[in-house]
């Protein structure tokens, strides 16, 4: 497998470089992978603009939303053969720490992000550890199962909630993660309003069957309390990352409502601690995802639960990474953009 | 029954009157109490500092943290007989909100707390709904029982806290009910350290047997690393009600600790969301008790597990209520005063 393919690094401030590069081959326990379709991610777009240059440096391929192509495996992997469909969940763990010990690998102490702390999947072939791929069905799209990554941070969202059949969800923030969490928590069976100020967001929600509010311009709290006959939800997604969300969260709570934290917030917010004392109201954190996340995004994308023609608004080839990057950055109604890797 | 009492009346501004008035027998559904000891609660003192004036009003009986034996049964009341010694769950709910319905009656939205919206303790007899009582051990002595109101709160918060034998405790504020948490977090098979900056509450856990810390002396989240072997703490009760209390919470957490929120907080603290993102922290509110920390909270007193010689350190009789909400308002060193009602 002495063989030369095109990687896409990030240089630094903005500027991606198509390069060709050695495959590296497989080792023992690692399996290469050629990349299909990769997508671009939120946190892409945070290394795009310069902001996690200290932790990914200028010699790095990024990217982890990805699907693929096993194409060869390495020494003491078993189970696993060239041609099989395959996602890759990208994280390594160090098997030693307190979380590793305790059974939460996804939570480390010392927790590599492939992609980020390690090379990614804007190349042709990718090699990362066997322990890291989960098989698809021989029959999914792999332009689809670029979205299983994203997919499985919703799962995982959605499983902390606890959320049974039937319950109120409301949903703060409509973009990229918010619509997929309300499609993960909408097919387990939630009656799900999603939140958003954004006029271009509430229109693709709408599309994709969400009732939806904007909250500037309409009362959420009380269209909320109309909407369950005084309870409030039973379940919130803050997905927004703001101040407004954070308060609109406690504020349409209903009594012992579980509240998930998905948005990242970089600043402490204030948060109405007397109203979790008053309902006795549960926040969870959640980062990223369980194998089970992975299994359960997969059976969602397979059985058609994720709207993909509507979330995935452009593809384009790895040469075209910058431009991609560029057309994302400025577009205000796209949601989730793929880079086509594959021939 | 027709029979005159003396009872205390909270009419403003640091002042009660006592007076003697007609005993209200029990209607349908009630039971008469003779009340032995009621216990000043720290919502009592908020009421004789005037803070509450609006929902108290000038006419009002206080108290609610009580032991007493039965006096008189009204009609209908089935299971409890003169004589009997109980503690009243100071709770009156609707019936009939989304919490009531959910079984949450204890967060119902039209709770009515006795002793604050309705009459109170502070009186010879005390007539309440049956369905408030629980009967106490006959040997039990009944300055000792009016310890279960507080501990029954703080066996909610271990409760939903999901406390498992060994897991490592950290209680921020070590007062009245921080002390207590901490008896039932030890009771429960807690390792607890108490976090407390006031020395003479910490001579106080101290000599209740637990490890203590002083922040302000020592660095609390390097001391947990330290105790924990770099995990971090299990579970964490948040009883300080301060801004550096909620930022310990989230630094000494381990992943995946549980943070109950104990101390009301009038205010809205800044709480470090990326935390709860990065360890996927949980916080729970917590409101009052359920029947079922009763339960435990008469269990543990009847057992020895609370320390009720260190914790009660004054006792008066109800004539002298004034002199006693003055003298515990000016101690630095009083943890639970009582007023004996009982002759
Ligand atoms: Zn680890
Ligand atoms: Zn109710």
């Amino acid at each position: 497998m002495s063989q030369s393919i095109l990687a896409a690094f990030y240089r630094g401030d903005h500027r991606f470089s198509v390069e060709t590069v050695d495959v590296r081959a497989p080792g023992e326990g690692e399996v290469a992978v050629r990349i299909a379709y990769c997508g671009i991610c939120g946190t892409d777009m945070h290394v795009f603009h310069g902001n996690m240059d200290a932790r990914v440096g200028f010699e790095r391929v990024i990217g982890h939303e990805m699907s693929g192509v096993i194409e060869a495996v390495g020494a003491g992997v078993e189970g696993l053969t060239k041609g099989q469909k395959v996602v890759v969940r990208p994280l390594d763990h160090c098997g030693e720490c307190p979380a590793c010990t305790a059974g939460h690998q996804h939570i480390c102490h010392n927790l590599k992000f492939l992609g980020l702390d390690t090379e990614g999947a804007f190349q042709e072939i990718w090699t990362v550890p066997a322990h890291t791929l989960h098989i698809l069905p021989d029959d999914m799209r792999l332009d689809h199962a670029a979205l299983i990554e994203p997919v499985a941070v919703a799962c995982h969202d959605v499983r902390l909630s606890g959320l049974a059949k039937g319950e109120d969800v409301v949903v703060i923030g409509g973009g990229p993660i918010g619509v997929l969490v309300a499609a993960v928590a909408r097919a387990a069976g939630g009656n799900v309003l999603i939140s958003e100020v954004n006029e271009n967001r509430l229109a693709i929600a709408a599309k994709m069957g969400f009732d939806t509010i904007n909250p500037a311009k309409s009362d959420l709290v009380d269209s909320i309390q109309k909407r369950t006959g005084g309870k409030g939800a039973d379940v919130v997604f803050e997905v927004s990352g703001t101040q407004p969300g954070v308060d609109a969260m406690t504020a349409v709570a209903a009594v012992r409502a579980r509240l998930v934290m998905v948005a990242i917030h970089a600043q402490k917010p204030q948060i109405d601690l007397f109203r979790f004392f008053w309902r006795e109201l549960e926040l969870k954190g959640a980062r990223v995802y369980e194998p089970a996340d992975y299994e359960k995004a997969i059976q969602l994308v397979a059985r058609g639960e994720i709207d993909a023609e509507t979330i995935i608004t452009d593809v384009s080839p790895l040469t075209d990474i910058q431009q991609a990057f560029e057309a994302l950055d400025a577009s205000p109604t796209a949601l989730k953009s793929l880079i086509k890797v594959g021939a």
